[in-house]
Order: structure tokens, then C-alpha cells, then sequence
């Protein structure tokens, strides 16, 4: 009388949402100041001034029928004119509004697009450690994952390994730089090592392999890092953007899904992205997001305060004894675990209030991800209990 | 390479999106004033001033980190106690916030539920006329849907052809009072002979069986009449809400499933649109408008001017010569078609500028549902060209 797989995954939750929920039971019971809690990637920066200055101003001089009413299901032709416009002046490429489609979040932009272009007897490449949530999508679009390690001591592409994992039943593989959870960003001849391998494999196949750029991370990144547009080098692209981290809006699920105008049958990608985001329920993104982010599409966040952080808790880690890659992007470290088993390290963790999440569930076991996106004074405080941590592990 | 389905969906489109955008071409060709559409249940009314109160005051008030956070998946607590407790208030039921699900509208309310109980070879009943996007949802569940006929002179229940149509392996059945696209709210009569049937064939059956009740036109109706509250009737029902149509925000995306604390299972079936949503790409509902329906719920619309629209647009047609039964809720008018072929008639009355929906999708030919959500001017207008039409029809 119920769906199996859906009760199955409603029950688990995924572990990054569990430890969330704990972390809510454990803050009303010991004091908020007392949990640290690096589990979920809801962003502490305040949003951009510009995100509230244009919520009021449209609450103060729209009538509420034009404002909160229905556009179109693929979002108001007027938003998807002002990113398409604002995609060519910042990444020189010609995006076509008619093939933009406004979702409620990267979420929803992952699983329109996975559920448009992939099924039954079709495999979908993730880079290990990778988001969790890929896994849910593309076995909600009935294909099959395959798990492709990027390289153990950089995270890196590993080209030769993604090579071997490619066959003719390859449909897409899922790209996302900078990185949910490593915070690497691929570098410019990894993209084009890459972009070239998949034209090889296409050709030799006489097969379609879609890139699906997962990008919520494209505004994080640290010094004169460059992140590749990757529509630019490979034609074969879906781009699935959200705003929830470059705005600090997460909770209000807007983003977007932009199909390469480059790209083989194009429109017809653009009408089953349609068709998927229909069957599952969406209707349009947030009518009154649609407008905010239209304006605020390329304001960056306030990159300085996540750097800060970023220093901070690297500096003091590594200095501590553990080891960790230094990101480049995103907000995100992956620490290795100073135990085998990382899970049974985040349960020690715990001891010490420290929350954290176990890199099982990202394909990859032995580190753990630790969401910097808190308050500077979380870090600080945090510290001491990373140290005694790891004392209490060194010493046995 | 497309995902076969996704790509029919999103070619074809609904019936009522394809007149929504032929609309708003044709309102750029000839000008606005001069397009009569009555296709979209896009309110005219304009918000309760609360909601925008609401908004500002969160605005001014909250943090950007607090108000534009992520919530729990199933929406914040906060919310879900204050909607069980209006729920009480209103019903003298009692909701558990637990069993709350705060999602992206109706669509999204109706997609997960349905993806969380219903599957292969399961059977959702659907009463004829009925909103075209169920058959979309049950399908991409995995279910068949079976269409029962209403009465045909009232569109009430015809509880002899429900229980005709059903068997071991019908898992749920959609209610939609107020209806779209009829207008009629079933009585309290019909709802106990339904609940009873229900209660019998479960127990013929060994089976479970869900009454779905989608219910976002439940505060649109006129008068006195009564809406039976159907978790006061009948234990297995799951309530879908949305706010769309009460608050007139259809644009922004909030609703909830309210799974009957009553129900066998109740948890587990909680647990599983926990998970089909999750699977769907759905992370939380828009935070802030969590916030702000949680205030504002229960509010009643302009009743009056939906109201006046009605007696408007019922008393010209039918003294024109057109026949329909009187709507007592939402605001929809569902008119028999005077020609044999309703899409034929849809056709003609376009030459009239008037945008009506063939009655087909819906399940049931030789009508057209007329969505009087609109500016009372335009009904003003379009009653000449209703006329006209109906002169052209009937002297051939």
C-alpha cells in the first residue's frame, strides 16, 4: 500500500538532512552555542543587500496579481531574457532564453534534467565523493549510476579512469566544480581533456553523452581561481544552476536549467525538461524569485567571509595533525578521517558536539565533510573540540 | 536519447498552458483589452492584505540567514504546529504537525502523495470531469487511472458507478470539492455514502484505500454552502493543499499534504512523500512563504467579487441561450458545449477572441470550462462576443 523505494528513502533521509535534524534536537537541549554544527550547506553570509532592496521594492510597487501570479512553466520570458543576457556578458556565451527553464533549486534543476535525458539501460557517470543526492535523481529517472573515482590525493579528474568507465550506454556524466564535497575546482585543461574523450567516445559510439554542469558553487571561489564555463568547450551541455548559495537563499528554491543552444536536438532536450518537471508536480519556480534573481543574477556573495573561514579552520586543522586538500571553492573541507571508519569518527565527533558528515554516502569512504558556511565564532569555538578530538583518537 | 514520456508531456503541454501562452502572444498582437481569456485559474483578486503585511514585516524583521534558510525537508516546525492548530480550530480535527508536509503547491502536494502510496499495477479513481494533470501524476507514479462519470445533469458523485468501478486493486481516489472544472462541492450526504462504500470495499478487499482530497478551492464558495472536511468522514485520507487560490499567490509555490493521524500507517505513508519528494528534487517549500501562510491561513479571499463574477457570467450565458450548471464553489463554469465537438466550439469562439478549454482533457467531451477568475470588465466585455458566438453557432 506504499511505495517501497519512496518509503525506504523517507525513512533514511539523507545523512547530511539527519545530522541536520539532530543538530536541531541538540541545540534546544545543551544551548545553540554549544553544538557545532558543520553538517548542512545553509549558507551564514547574509544575503546580498541587493536581494532584499529588490524583494521590497517589488512588494512596495507591484500589485500582488501580477507579482505572485502564474508565469509561464518554463518562468517569465522577461527573467530568462536577463540571464540569457547576463550568461553572455560574463562567460562570452550565447545562451537562447528559449531554452532556459526556471526551477525551484538545484535539486529540481538536477532531477528535471536527469529524468529528461536518461532511463531504463542508460548509465549516469558520478565523480567519487560526489553529492549524495545524484544517486536519488538518476535512479528516480529508472537509469543507473556509475561511480567514477576522481584522483585520491588531488581530487582531480581522472581522466583515464573516466575513460575506462565510459561505454555505448553512457548517457550523461555529472560535473560539478567547484566541488560539493571536496571544493575542488577543475582546472581548464582538465575540462578540455575531458571535453575531447567525450566527443571521442560519442563518435565512436554513434552515441549522445550530455555534461550536466551542476554549478550552485560557481560564485565561491577563493583568489584568481578561474572556473570554466563548460559550455564553452563542450557543445553537449545542460547547465543546472541555483541561486541558494550565490544569494544565500537557499530555502527559497530558485535556480534554473539552461540547455547549450550548441547542443544536438536541443529543443527537444528543452521540451522533455519540460515534460519531466510537469510530470513531477512543478508548475513554475516562485513567481517573485524569479524577479529577485533576474536582478541579482552575478552579484557575488560576500566570497570574503567564507575565505576567512576557510583560513581559519585549514590553518588550525592542519595544524592540529589532521590532513585535508585546501579548497579552492565552494565551502567545503574534506578532511581524511583520522579513524578507518569515518562513521564511527563522526559518532566520536559527536562526543564532542562537533557534527560533521561521514563520506560514505559521497562514494568514497575515509574523510569528512565539514560545512564552513557558519559564523566565524562557531570555527573559533570549534577548534578547542577538534583538538581534544583528536587527542583522544592519537592517544587511544 | 530523450526520455520518450518527458518529451510527449512537454510537446504537447497541458491543454489549458497552450491557450495560456496562445494568450499572451495574442495579447501582444492585438492588445490585452482586446483578448477575453478565461483559460488560466490565475486569481484576478488581488492577495489579502495580510499576506503582503506579512511579508514586509518578515522582511524588516528577520535575518536574511533565518527567513531565507533552509527548513526541514517537511517544512519548519514552527509552521506545521500552526497549521494543525488552525486546522482544529477550523474543523474540529486533529491535525498532528508530524504528519505535515509543507510543499510546492497542489501539483507537488498531488505528485508526492500519489508517488508515495500508489505504483504498479494499484488503480487511482478519478471522477469525470477531472483536472487533466491527475492522469499526468498518477502515471508518473507508476498507477492507472480509472475515470468515473459524475452524474450527468449535477456532476455529483454517482456512488453506484464508484462502487462499480471498484475492485482489489484500486489503491486511492482523487476528491476534488470545490471541483475544477465543474464548480460543484459535494454534500455531506454523498460524502458519508462514499466513506461508507470506501469503508465496505476495504473490508471486501482486505485492501487499503486512500480518498486523496485535493482541496485548493475549499475557502471559494458561495453562500451557505457547507464543505465536508473528508478526514472527519473517513479515516485513510490524505489532504493536498495549496494556497494559490485562497491567498491568490498560484505564482509562488505553497501548499501541504496532511496525512490523517487516523490512518492505518499514518507515519510510514508520512515517510514515504517524505521520500517521493525527496526523489522528485523537492528539498523544502519556499521558506519564507512557509512563514508567511502559516499567518495567514485560514484568511478568507474576496469572495464577493468571485461572486459577482459568477452571476455575471452565468445569467448573460444562459439568457443568451447557453446551458451550465450554476457553480457553487471555485470559480469555474463548465458549459455545455453548443456544438457536438467541443474543441470545434473552442475553435469558433477563438474567432471571437474568447479563450475557453474543451472539456476533453478533463475526461468528459461536449464542454467547455470557462475560468471567471478574471477582471469583471472583461466578463463585461465578452458577453457581446458570447452572444455573437452564439448567433454564428446557431444560425449556422
Amino acid at each position: 500500500m506504499i511505495t517501497e523505494r519512496a518509503l525506504a528513502l523517507g525513512k533514511k533521509r539523507s545523512t547530511i538532512r539527519e545530522i541536520f535534524e539532530y543538530s536541531m534536537r541538540r541545540k534546544r537541549e545543551i544551548g545553540e552555542e554549544n553544538v557545532f554544527d558543520f553538517s548542512l550547506g545553509n549558507p551564514s553570509v547574509p544575503s546580498p543587500q541587493a536581494v532584499t532592496d529588490c524583494l521590497k521594492e517589488l512588494i512596495e510597487n507591484e500589485t500582488t496579481v501580477a507579482l505572485h501570479g502564474y508565469t509561464s512553466a518554463a518562468g517569465a520570458m522577461a527573467v530568462r531574457e536577463k540571464i540569457a543576457k547576463k550568461t553572455y556578458n560574463r562567460f562570452d556565451f550565447k545562451a537562447n532564453p528559449e531554452l532556459i527553464y526556471m526551477t525551484c533549486g538545484a535539486a529540481a534543476s538536477l532531477s528535471c534534467t536527469l529524468s529528461a535525458i536518461a532511463g531504463e539501460k542508460d548509465e549516469v557517470l558520478v565523480l567519487s565523493p560526489y553529492f549524495p543526492e545524484y544517486r536519488v535523481f538518476i535512479e528516480n529517472a529508472g537509469a543507473t549510476v556509475v561511480e567514477v573515482p576522481t584522483k585520491r590525493d588531488t581530487f582531480t579528474l581522472d581522466i583515464e579512469k573516466i575513460k575506462n568507465a565510459t561505454n555505448k550506454k553512457t548517457r550523461a556524466i555529472i560535473i560539478n566544480s567547484p566541488c560539493n564535497p571536496t571544493g575542488v575546482v577543475y582546472s581548464e585543461d582538465d575540462i578540455i581533456a575531458l571535453s575531447d574523450l567525450l566527443k571521442e567516445k560519442r563518435e565512436q559510439y554513434g552515441t549522445h553523452i550530455t555534461v550536466i554542469a551542476d554549478e550552485p558553487y560557481r560564485e565561491i571561489v577563493y583568489g584568481d581561481v578561474f572556473v570554466p564555463y563548460i559550455p564553452n568547450y563542450y557543445d553537449d551541455t545542460v547547465v543546472c544552476y541555483s541561486y541558494s548559495k550565490s544569494l544565500s537563499i537557499p530555502g527559497e528554491r530558485i535556480g534554473y536549467i539552461m540547455v547549450s543552444p550548441q547542443m544536438q536536438y536541443a529543443e527537444d532536450v528543452f521540451y522533455a525538461v519540460c515534460g519531466a518537471a510537469r510530470s513531477m508536480g512543478y508548475v513554475c519556480a516562485p513567481s517573485m524569485w524569479q524577479r529577485v534573481v533576474a536582478e541579482c543574477d552575478g552579484i557575488a556573495p560576500n566570497i570574503e567571509a567564507y575565505n576567512e573561514n576557510r583560513t581559519l579552520l585549514y590553518n588550525a586543522l592542519t595544524e592540529i595533525g589532521f590532513t585535508a586538500v585546501k579548497p579552492e571553492g565552494a565551502f567545503y573541507l574534506f578532511l581524511k578521517s583520522p579513524m578507518p571508519d569515518a562513521k564511527e569518527f563522526c559518532e566520536k565527533a559527536k562526543e564532542y558536539e562537533l557534527l560533521l558528515v561521514p563520506s560514505d554516502d559521497f562514494g568514497c569512504g575515509g574523510y569528512v565533510r565539514i560545512a564552513y558556511c557558519v559564523e566565524k565564532s562557531v570555527i573559533e569555538r570549534a577548534i578547542p573540540a577538534f583538538r581534544e578530538l583528536y587527542k583522544e583518537i592519537k592517544n587511544g
